[in-house]
C-alpha cells in the first residue's frame, strides 16, 4: 500500500525508518509528494492545508495524535473515509504520570515550597491525607480511565464528568458539570476540544471549585479562558494552575501565563508520542485496512471525538 | 498511668486534647513537670536534655517520630526500657507520595521545564517510559516497602539496598551498595541515621550512579556530604537533587543549597505526623503497657533502628 505522511509537527526523517522497518512491503511518501494521488492511507498530525483534496483514493486517515480536532475542522475532510485517533498505551501512561505529578505537587504544597525556597523560608504547610481530597476529571475516555486508576491507587477520591453517562469502579461519575466542580479540590481537563467543550474552564466553572483548589489543563488550550483563570488566581480563590496546552502554540512570549507565580507552564509535553508504543498501533490499523477489516479507534465525527 | 510529653519540636497544646480524649483514664504531664518522677510512659520527639534521668519508673519510651537517632544517642537512655518508633500509616503513605512526586518530577523533566519557564523557553526534552528507568531505594523497611509498591504500580523498575538481606516481590534486592548505585537512575535515601549510614551519599556513591541521575534524600541530613553533592551537580553528572532534610535544621540561611539551581529544598515535610493516623498507634502501645504486653515497633538499640 501507499502511505502518505503529512504533518507540520511530526518529522518524517524520524518516522520513516521506523515505518519502513515495520512495514517493509509498503511505500511511504512525505507530503507534498503524493504519488500522483495514488495514496491508500494518510498518517496525519496537523496536516498541511490541501492534503485531503490531493488524495482521491484514500481509505484511512490515521491521526498520529490522540486529539483530532484540526482534522475534523478541515472542510476538505472526505466523508465516508474512516478517521482513526491514535490510542497509544505509552501516551496514555505518560498522561497519567503527568497528572499524578501535578496533583501531588499541589496536594503536598510543593509549588508553595518552591516559592519558599526562593526566599529561604523554612515554613511548613498543613499536610492532608489523600482521602481528604477529591480530584475531578473532565473526560472519562481512555485517558480519564487511566488517570482515575492511578489516583485511586494513591488513595484519592475521584470524580469524573462526561457528556454520556459512564460507570467506573470507585469513581463518582456524573453528567452534571456543577456536581463535578463543587466536589473537586483539583480539576483535571482531559476533554476533546469540541464546540461544546471550548472555553469550559471559565469564570463560572472556577467559581464552583472550592477555595484553594487547583486546575490542571492537559487537553487543549481552547478549553481555557485565560483572563478568567488569571482572575481566579489573583483573587486567591484558586491555589495553583498547571497548563500544558495553549492557544496558539508555542505560547506567545508576551503571554502573562509565563510569569504568573500561580501558574506552572509546560510546553505541551504531558504525553508525547513514543514510537516504541505508538508504532504497533499505527501498524495494526494499516494491516487491518490491508485485510479489509475495520480500523480501530475510529472517530465519531458528529461527536467530534 | 502517668504519661510525660517531652519534646522541643512537637507542641503539647496540640497533642494534649487529643491524647486526653483518647485516654481519659490517664494523666498527662508536659516537661519539665514530671510528677515527682512518677512517670510510666514518655512520649518524646527531640526530648530536652535530662529528660530520662528524671524518670526512674519509666516503662516505655514512645517516639512520636519514625527516626529515633537522637534518643539512641542520649547517654542517659535507660537500658532495659523498651523504646518504640512510631510507625504511622499516614506518615508512611505521605513519604510514598513525596518520593513519587520527586521521582515523577525528575523522570518527566518537570524541574527542567520550570527553568525553561523562567526564560520563556518552549523546548521539549525526550520522554522516557517508566520501564526505561530504575529507581534505587536505600532502605527496605516500612517506608521502602511502601515506596517500592507505589513505584512498581507506575511501571518503574525498582532496586533496593539493605544491610540485612531482604526479599520483595518485583524488587531487585541487594546488600551490595555498588550494585544498587550502578543500576539506579534515581537514588532515594530512606535509611535510619546510624554510624554505618552517616555520609553514605558521598562522592564515591554519586560517581557510581549513571550520568543524569537524581538523588532524593528524605531520611536525615547526616546521610549527605553536601560539598560532594554540589560537585556532582556542578560537573553535570547528576541532573537534580531533592533534599528534605538537613544538618542542622532549619537549613542555615547561608547554605549554598538554598540557591543552587540543581536542588529542590523542602523544609522536612516529606512525611508529617498526622494525629488522625498516628494517635491510634501511640494509644495502642500505651494500652499494651497497661495490659502488661510487649509494645509494638520497638527499636534494636544495637542496630540503631
Amino acid at each position: 500500500m501507499n502511505v502518505l505522511f503529512a504533518s507540520t509537527k511530526e518529522k518524517p526523517e524520524f518516522w520513516f525508518p521506523l515505518l519502513q522497518k515495520a512495514l517493509p512491503a509498503d511505500r511511504f511518501f512525505a507530503w507534498p509528494e503524493v504519488n500522483g494521488g495514488d495514496i491508500d492511507i494518510a498518517l496525519v498530525a496537523t496536516h498541511p492545508p490541501g492534503t485531503f483534496a490531493a488524495l482521491p483514493k484514500i481509505r484511512l486517515i490515521q491521526s498520529m495524535w490522540m486529539g483530532v480536532e484540526n482534522i475534523i475542522d478541515d472542510p476538505e475532510l472526505p466523508r465516508g473515509v474512516p478517521l482513526a485517533r491514535l490510542i497509544d498505551p505509552g501516551m496514555v501512561n505518560a498522561m497519567g504520570e503527568t497528572v499524578i505529578a501535578h496533583v501531588l505537587d499541589w496536594h503536598r504544597h510543593l509549588y508553595c515550597y518552591r516559592s519558599f525556597q526562593k526566599t529561604k523560608t523554612w515554613k511548613r504547610r498543613r499536610q492532608y491525607l489523600p482521602s481528604d481530597r477529591t480530584v475531578g476529571l473532565l473526560g472519562l475516555g481512555e485517558l480519564g480511565r487511566d488517570v482515575a486508576a492511578k489516583l485511586l491507587a494513591l488513595g484519592f477520591n475521584v470524580a469524573g464528568w462526561s457528556r454520556r453517562p459512564k460507570r467506573l469502579d470507585g469513581v463518582h461519575c456524573t453528567t452534571d458539570l456543577s456536581d463535578l466542580l463543587r466536589r473537586s479540590d483539583a480539576v483535571v481537563c482531559l476533554l476533546p476540544l469540541t464546540p461544546e467543550t471550548k472555553g469550559i474552564l471559565n469564570k463560572n466553572s472556577f467559581g464552583q471549585i472550592p477555595k484553594d483548589g487547583c486546575v490542571i489543563n492537559v487537553a487543549r488550550g481552547g478549553h481555557l479562558v485565560v483572563p478568567d483563570l488569571l482572575a481566579a488566581l489573583d483573587s486567591g480563590h484558586l491555589a495553583h494552575a498547571y497548563l500544558d496546552v495553549f492557544e496558539p502554540e508555542p505560547l506567545a512570549a508576551d503571554s502573562p501565563l509565563w510569569e504568573h507565580p500561580g501558574i506552572t507552564v509546560t510546553p505541551h509535553i504531558a504525553a508525547l508520542n513514543d514510537p516504541r508504543t505508538s508504532l504497533p498501533k499505527i501498524v495494526e490499523n494499516i494491516e487491518r485496512i490491508r485485510r479489509g477489516e475495520a480500523p480501530l479507534n475510529t472517530v465519531d465525527s458528529a461527536a467530534g471525538y
